[in-house]
């Protein structure tokens, strides 16, 4: 039984009219006429969640980055945040700088933290709730995609998943390249400020965060359609060019840890969107298009469909 | 250095204007005219904040009752929660127990389960935060307590405690007895609806979890005033009548983990207080009163001070 298994059976009971459960990114709750507060929690495990040593600073970073990206994918408006420590021992090096880069991040974001828990236990335990507000006619469900939609991504794709290949020694040594790929995995950098003017562009929209197969899977189910993507559209973190084919591919494709977008949006908004990132300064690109056949087809330059068995494809086919 | 001593140094930066930061039950954060979104979280650590082999349906029940306790505590009324759960292993039985024991407090409290996340870990882990909704104007803060206000406390005292020392072997074994205060350790019931009214009735409040005196002392601080406790007035559980009068004084006076509130609120809502008490089935007893001089005093029944200083009240004279 695996965790989706177990919050399926034992933590899907109903929710009330107005709000909204489980299954997206962040929960939405009513909190006033036009307004709904987005909510999201993570626990991040010392060991399953991050290797132990992990540089604090980035930590800190990473912890709300993760949950931040959360609120981006309703494109919901970051309120603040809470954070749950709990420390095997006092370490004030690893304090300060796990601190320093929470809180630097907190700032950028403008989601201040607002309070918190601290505790001990044997490994490092961190838990972090974040609040946002957003629309509720607008907000950006997964259920929400529609026929013909344009499918984008924001950023780039495959280096976290190879950073973390390199750190637990999947891949043998290339310092060079871990050094291209490691930012991405450590200090993830949702688009935050884009995605709060993406209601009423985009429909449907997740953050990227166990591959794009995996979670574009997601919008198809909750929607009810399929897609097609176009392979040579995928912006491929160019650091992975090093790699051979199927490696880069499957980074690409199944690789997680990314915290970036995938939305869908209707066609006529492709100039706005191409603005508005523009604006933010954020990396769009159009990866592909919602259909009505259900699965997700891959297609290679030439139009033919690649075998994406091994990217975790047949999940959601 | 402890736990509120890494709080503050390490996160306790300032919150932009509008925010209630740490140091209250809840934090505060502004989401629209009139309304403020109350917050808490807690990190409950298995061999920390209960025992291994606790029962999953009573853990359920407290994990979310220690957190609307938090929202008691402020006045607000329960929004909804989260809920991050990390387990050693997949335990049908023991997650359905707990899934049963969080679900009936929160349909009780309306305060529906919206969303969560699950993983492993050694040890169990379980976060839970909750949101609530308060008029800014009128949440009891611990700053809030005015000069000759009377102090208030609902429910009883001491159990919890008594319960938590026969447990862990500190006491010798009287089955009897601790069948008597098991219930109010395990299953604490927050007066979560009457505190929904004590906003306009009441000034300050705290929930006690850390033991009356000490609880008591953050308001004393926070409002810059001391106050006087009548030892006779205290609703100490009558199940301790049966323990020496030493013990039955510490439990009631330094026992924590009650999950009952304490506030201060004007001599002239006496009645209102106890209408609206009477009207929610929750026993209210008027223990004392807020004074200029600082410290905090416990009269006994002829009047004379007694020493508490075994129950923790030195650290807030």
């Amino acid at each position: 039984m695996n965790e989706f298994d177990l919050i399926r059976r034992y933590f899907s009971r109903p929710v009330p009219a107005g709000y909204l459960g489980g299954g997206d990114d962040c929960a939405l709750l009513p909190i006033g006429v036009g307004l709904q507060l987005a909510t999201s929690t993570d626990l991040l495990i010392e060991g399953r969640h991050f290797l132990p040593g992990a540089d604090p600073r980035c930590l800190g970073h990473k912890a709300l980055a993760v949950n931040i990206s959360d609120l981006a994918a309703m494109g919901a408006k970051p309120l603040g945040c809470v954070l749950g420590l709990s420390l095997p021992r006092v370490d004030e090096r690893w304090l300060s700088e796990f601190s320093d880069g929470f809180y630097s991040l907190a700032e950028q974001a403008a989601c201040p933290l607002v309070g918190g828990d601290t505790t001990r236990s044997d490994g490092i335990v961190i838990s972090v709730t974040v609040y946002g507000q957003v629309d509720p006619a607008l907000a950006l469900r997964r259920d929400a995609a529609r026929l013909g939609d344009d499918i984008w991504v924001t950023g780039t794709l495959g280096a976290p998943h190879v950073a973390l290949q390199f750190l637990t020694h999947k891949l043998s040594p290339d310092p060079e390249l871990l050094a291209a790929v490691r930012p991405a995995l450590e200090r993830p950098q949702p688009p935050w400020k884009f995605a709060q003017h993406l209601p009423g562009l985009a429909h449907a929209a997740l953050d990227i965060s166990d591959g794009l197969l995996q979670d574009l899977g997601h919008i198809l189910a909750a929607s009810q359609y399929g897609a097609v993507l176009h392979y040579a559209c995928l912006p491929i973190d160019p650091a992975l060019d090093k790699l051979n084919e199927p490696l880069r591919r499957e980074a690409a494709l199944a690789g997680g840890d990314v915290y970036q977008l995938c939305f869908t949006a209707a066609p006529n908004h492709r100039a706005a969107i191409e603005k508005l990132a523009n604006e933010h300064a954020v990396q769009v690109s159009r990866i592909g298009f919602i259909q009505e056949p259900p699965g997700l087809v891959v297609l290679d330059d030439s139009g033919v469909p690649l075998s994406v068995a091994h990217a975790g494809f047949d999940h959601f086919s």
